[in-house]
């Protein structure tokens, strides 16, 4: 038998960490034969664009250098299968390319758009009398995925942010005047990785000065208030702000556009806030957006993150092996003695198309801080450098096919 | 006898390893006993606020730290010392505190700008008979300063471009779209750090496809033609475009402003061409600002710019004990029979307020690609990591103080 691997959705630093659990832990199956991957995810079973991972990956050095790779080596797609009921030629067609293949398990590592995938083509797979099992591995810098302590995607994320944020406070700290420096953090809908920027305080910093998530309304006015009353007791000001705050206020600085899942395109609330920073108060402002690197900043991976990541990998293949089909993999902590995770397989209806909020009570009353239970429960993820092969100063990257046209 | 050292201008991620250098070679030569630091640059002295670095830099653990940590650990200043014959109570307020802690050497680490105040400075002193000597240690991620072969802190600076610019293109290829992204790198006048960004292209990448240094004047409309003419043969498209690039229309997206040396804040060339590319092309389009973590992301600096900077500080103490004054350190660069850098040290007057840019004949005749003679000249300032001293996932820092009111 044959099986094959597929990733979806943004990316983050660890999804190769997982499409490398997938891999290895296939292979430690004997009836496993062939590792299909299909590029651009879902999409590339749609258009028959396989690749066969025991060549690609023949040595332990590719798959380091995989490992350590940001970004979706298989390509990725936001392509949101039709309901089965509404057009079920779809999904013919990727039952015909899966079984021309000899393909019984598939493994869709992805976020919350692609466990949609994943719910949908299980239970037509099912309710067709296939055997072919469909599993999915978590991935997402925004850990907002229900039912699992994190999602893989977000130590390294979390990692990137708590480190550069440290690294902007030593910045913007060495003048002698008032400035406020705004730090827009990734997040459409939950304020986890924005939480992850408050880390420094665990080495005795007192920036960031004030943390804005997008699960607390935000008031302009406040902001404003917020940030006079900081400068009172610091030259320095600085921000953490979730890019998908609610602002209250007529402005509009965010595009409004839509994507395929309906979610807004936001940028801008840095900028935004720089503006108001400057006409309210005056003084010396800077706005940072960390844009992209949040997801793809390899170079410092957490090490939890990458071993969880490929574990996460595994533990879908010998849950697919074992029979299990329409399921995702989840992580449950144990703090006790010290900080472990135990992987675990659930229903993936009970996880998609649902959203993971930061608890309000992980975040002071008047909603610009988080607690320090925060800082306790993303600590750990954080913990740990993947050693990183470097060519020419910088780190390899793996690489299958160019896309030119 | 004493000496003292200051920081100023905008920060780099090996600035504090030129401090290093100084302290810990000034230490080699019997006859000094205290090293001073002065907070805030030459204010600091004018304001009469030195840090004993003897105490503070007691043990290896702690040099290691504040060799690791970006920006100026003494603080910085932007202050521009008025010319002796129209202000001489300046000049007579530092001679005095230098005299009063008995200092006899000055270093002064900094960019351009901060050469000028070592060449005033020290001009003063001459002129009345002080036996102080001024030294300049030059650091500068814009890698502009004329006479020396390349600036520390331009190394490390190019090595995080290089590295993010690489992730960038891992990123933005996993979409099997048409797609521009266009990375706005720092750079006032030159482009040393946007050539950087070309660096991948030594492990084999494509990407970038366009650089616009702002050594060539940049038309919107041959950018427009450029990005065209790349689509036809790749579907995504990376740029890396200098903030710096004079650009030829009267789109007003240029603040204006300008700091106290006379210089221009720049932004916004990204977001503008993101503009542009949607307007005119209309397919997806994304714009990132590195911004500041170019000149503090000090969690991948350069071996090779770490090691070159605690030298120059070095070399700059043995220059003034051994008399010499009102001299910068500068780099002499040998590629045979493999790369190394010799230490010497100039009259300051020869590089201060002057400006090197990227040879012309370094760039495509079209002005919008770099050649391999400039990625010959940068890959061997990227070279080797200085490991990092980490902490709850993060890297140490040295801190001397809060800034707190």
């Amino acid at each position: 038998m044959n099986v094959a691997v597929a990733q979806s959705g943004g990316p983050t630093g660890v999804i190769n960490a997982s499409l490398l659990g997938v891999y290895k832990q296939a292979l430690q199956w004997p009836q496993v034969e062939k590792v299909y991957g299909f590029l651009y995810g879902i999409e590339g079973i749609l258009q028959d664009r396989p690749v066969v991972l025991n060549d690609l990956l023949d040595t332990p050095q590719k798959q380091e250098i995989l490992r350590q790779t940001p970004s979706a080596a298989l390509r990725s797609c936001r392509y949101k299968l039709p309901c089965a009921d509404e057009d079920v030629t779809v999904y013919e067609r990727i039952r015909n390319t899966l079984d021309r293949y000899g393909i019984e398990a598939f493994f869709y590592i992805g976020g919350n758009d692609s466990m949609d995938t994943v719910d949908k083509l299980s239970a037509y797979l099912r309710s067709v009398g296939s055997s072919i099992r469909v599993m999915g591995v978590p991935k997402t810098i925004d850990n907002d995925l229900v039912c699992t302590d994190h999602t893989p995607g977000y130590g390294s994320a979390a990692k990137f942010v708590a480190t550069s944020m440290a690294e902007i406070i030593r910045d913007c700290t060495v003048y002698d005047l008032d400035s406020v420096t705004i730090v827009e953090i990734m997040g459409r809908d939950t304020g986890w990785l924005t939480a992850a920027a408050a880390l420094p305080r665990l080495t005795g910093e007192t920036a960031p000065h004030l943390i804005y998530l997008p699960e607390v309304p935000f008031s302009v006015s406040s902001f404003v208030d917020d940030v006079r009353r900081v400068q009172k007791k610091s030259r320095t000001v600085v921000v953490a702000v979730s890019e998908g705050v609610c602002v209250d206020t007529e402005d509009s600085y965010q595009s409004g556009k839509t994507d395929t899942f309906g979610h807004r395109y936001l940028s801008g609330i840095g900028k935004y806030l720089e503006q108001v920073v400057q006409r309210e108060i005056g003084c010396k402002v800077r706005s940072v957006e960390l844009n992209i690197l949040q997801r793809c900043a390899a170079h410092i991976l957490s090490l939890t993150d990458v071993q969880e990541a490929q574990r996460a990998g595994a533990a879908a293949v010998d849950a697919a092996m074992n029979g299990m089909t329409g399921g995702v993999v989840i992580f449950k902590r144990t703090d006790t003695p010290s900080y472990s995770v135990e992987m675990d397989a659930v229903p993936v209806s009970s996880v998609a198309n649902r959203i993971k909020y930061v608890p309000r009570e992980w975040m002071n009353e008047s909603g610009n801080d988080i607690l320090t239970i925060a800082l306790e429960y993303i600590r750990p993820l954080v913990i740990g450098e993947l050693p990183i092969r470097m060519a020419d100063g910088m780190p390899e990257h793996f690489c299958i096919q160019s896309c030119d046209r």
